[in-house]
């Protein structure tokens, strides 16, 4: 399997921009992209993450995994970003231990949310 | 299909508690689990949504919709999110007209997340 890890392209992250100038978001996707993503990590540009005044913001997905949302993220972030979305993809649950998560996962998650296999005992 | 509400059970929404004070988390699952909840709709605590700063939290999922997650939840919105969650439920994708969505819904939005079928042209 391979982990999707999702960045919002036309985040403004809270930032006031003119009409035509580069978003914050679009330039994270930048240097997502322009990194070497890991072998089981894909990154996949979205137009909206609904995160917008947290931003910008990623997301880290996989079936059988626990969603991970994290905001407050810039280009300087990817190298965190992509240490951390292969700690995800190489989970067996998605739930990395707190010691190997990058700071910034630390710092500034967003959300997470349960997979659908979950069993309900899990989740209390 | 079965959509799934989950509720944040721990969450304290910043507050500072005394140790054994019900949690604003456990107050909204509780006030959630009295209502009637839609019939195609399963309304599941969970210990932690980690949306610890934006919380009361909750989400809605569904296999092959995207995923919401909404904060700053309090009891009295039991009704709109129940609302909400009737309309995430019955639509096809999780994708909810502006316009029909409850007015908690359009305001406290923290984030979302694609479905894993989403073909890539439609994130971008």
């Amino acid at each position: 399997m391979t982990a999707t890890l999702y960045v919002c392209t036309t985040c403004r992250a809270g930032e006031v921009l003119e009409e035509d100038a580069p978003r914050p978001g679009a330039l994270l996707h930048a240097a997502l992209s322009a990194a070497d993503a890991p072998d089981d990590v894909e990154v996949v540009g979205v137009s909206c993450l609904s995160a917008c005044s947290q931003g910008a913001a990623v997301a880290l997905s996989e079936p059988g995994k626990w969603t991970y949302v994290y905001g407050r993220m810039t280009p300087a972030d990817a190298p965190d970003i992509l240490a951390g979305a292969a700690a995800y993809a190489a989970s067996t649950d998605g739930l990395v231990p707190w010691r190997e998560r990058p700071v910034q996962f630390r710092k500034q998650s967003l959300a997470r949310v349960p997979p659908f296999q979950m069993p309900l005992e899990a989740a209390e």
